[in-house]
C-alpha cells in the first residue's frame, strides 16, 4: 500500500489501542457499568466521534479487551509449549503427564482484573443477543487455539488423549475460568490464583491423558 | 415450642418466602441491578422494615434465591439417584457409565432465569468480599451435596472413579455451569439447554469413571 495509506492505518491502529488502554484503566477504577464512552474518551483524549469510528459500542470495545486478555494467556501457553518442544521436554518426561502439564502451564498469568472483565462481559452477553454471538465466536476462537496446542502436544507423540482435542480444549477452558473466578472470590493474590488454577487444570489434564501403556 | 412461637415463626417464614417469590418475579422482569428493595417490597406487599427484618441486603436475598435454584437442581438429581437405586438400575447397567449418567441427569432442569441469576450474583460477589464469602460457602454446600451423590453412586458398587469424589463434584459443577451459560448465550430453549448440558456432563463423567475391568 502507499505510504499515506500505511500512515493512516497506523494512526488508526494507534487510536484504537489508546481507546482500549484507556478503557482498561477506567474499567479497573469503576467497573464495566460505570465505564461510560465519555469517561473512556476523556481518558484517552479523543472525541466520541473517534470512539464510534473505531467501535460500534462500549460493549464491543470491552469484548475486544476481554478477548485480548484471553489471547495473551493462550499465546503465552503456546509459546511455552514451543520452548518445551525445542528443549525436548516432552520426550524426557514421557509418561509423566502432571510434570508436562505443570511445565506447560508454568507461565499462565491470570489476574483479578482480567477475570472481572471477562465475567462482566459475560453478563452483558447473557442479556444481549448481538453481544452473545460475538462472545460465543470469541469463545470458539479460544477453543480453536487451545485445541491446536493440545494437538501439538499430542503430535510430540508422548501423550494420547481420552477425549477429542476440541472437547479437551473446552473442558480445560471451562475449568480454567471456574478456578480463576473462585480464586478471585477467595481474595487470593495473582500468584496464588495461578497456582490454584494450574493445580486444577493439571488434575483435569491427568483425566484427559491416557495413562502410558505398561 | 409454644403455639404462639410456632405461629410467629410460621408467619415469619411465609413473609420471607413471599419476599423471595416477589424478588424472583422482579428479577425476571428487570434484572438484578434494577431490582430494588423498594420494587421487591411493593411486589410482595410488605414494608422495607419487613424486608430488613428478614434480609440484611438485596444481595443477601438474591444469594439465597440463587442457592434455592441450585439446591432444587441437586435435590432433583439426588431423588433420581434414589429412584434408580431402588429400581436396581445401577446393577442392571453395570459398566455402561454413559447410560447410568444419562439416567441420573434425566431430570435436571436448568432454565435461563436461573442461569442469569447465578451469573449476576457471581458478579456482585466478585466485587463484594462479604457476599463473596457467602457465595463460596454456598458453593461448598453444593459441592458437598454432589460429593454425597457421587459417593452414593460409587457405593452402589458398579463404578470406580479416577478422582476423589469431592474433586469430581467440583468438576461436574463447573462443567454444568459453563455448559448452561453457553446454552443461554446461544439462545437455546430450556429442553435443548438441558440436553446439551447433560451431554457435556455425561462426557466428563465418562472421564471420571474407571473403565470396568475386562
Amino acid at each position: 500500500m502507499t505510504d499515506t495509506v500505511a500512515v493512516t492505518s497506523r494512526r488508526r491502529e494507534a487510536t484504537r489501542q489508546k481507546l482500549l488502554d484507556a478503557a482498561a484503566q477506567v474499567f479497573a477504577e469503576v467497573g464495566l457499568d460505570a465505564a461510560s464512552v465519555e469517561a473512556i474518551c476523556d481518558r484517552a483524549g479523543f472525541t466520541r466521534g473517534a470512539f464510534y469510528s473505531n467501535f460500534e459500542s462500549k460493549d464491543e470495545l470491552f469484548l475486544e479487551l476481554a478477548a485480548n486478555v484471553a489471547r495473551e494467556r493462550v499465546a503465552a501457553v503456546r509459546g511455552r509449549v514451543g520452548e518445551l518442544e525445542r528443549a525436548g521436554a516432552f520426550e524426557s518426561t514421557a509418561g509423566d503427564a502432571l510434570e508436562i502439564i505443570q511445565q506447560v502451564l508454568d507461565i499462565s498469568a491470570d489476574d483479578r482484573l482480567g477475570v472481572l472483565l471477562m465475567s462482566e462481559i459475560r453478563i452483558h452477553a447473557l442479556r444481549n443477543p448481538a453481544l452473545a454471538s460475538a462472545y460465543l465466536s470469541q469463545d470458539d476462537e479460544m477453543r480453536e487455539s487451545v485445541t491446536q496446542i493440545i494437538d501439538d502436544i499430542g503430535r510430540a507423540n508422548v501423550l494420547r488423549f481420552r477425549l477429542p482435542s476440541d472437547e479437551a480444549a473446552r473442558l480445560m477452558l471451562t475449568v480454567w475460568e471456574g478456578a480463576a473466578v473462585r480464586s478471585v472470590m477467595a481474595g487470593l493474590d495473582n500468584d496464588e490464583m495461578c497456582r490454584r488454577t494450574n493445580e486444577e487444570l493439571a488434575r483435569v489434564a491427568q483425566l484427559i491423558i491416557e495413562p502410558p501403556r505398561a
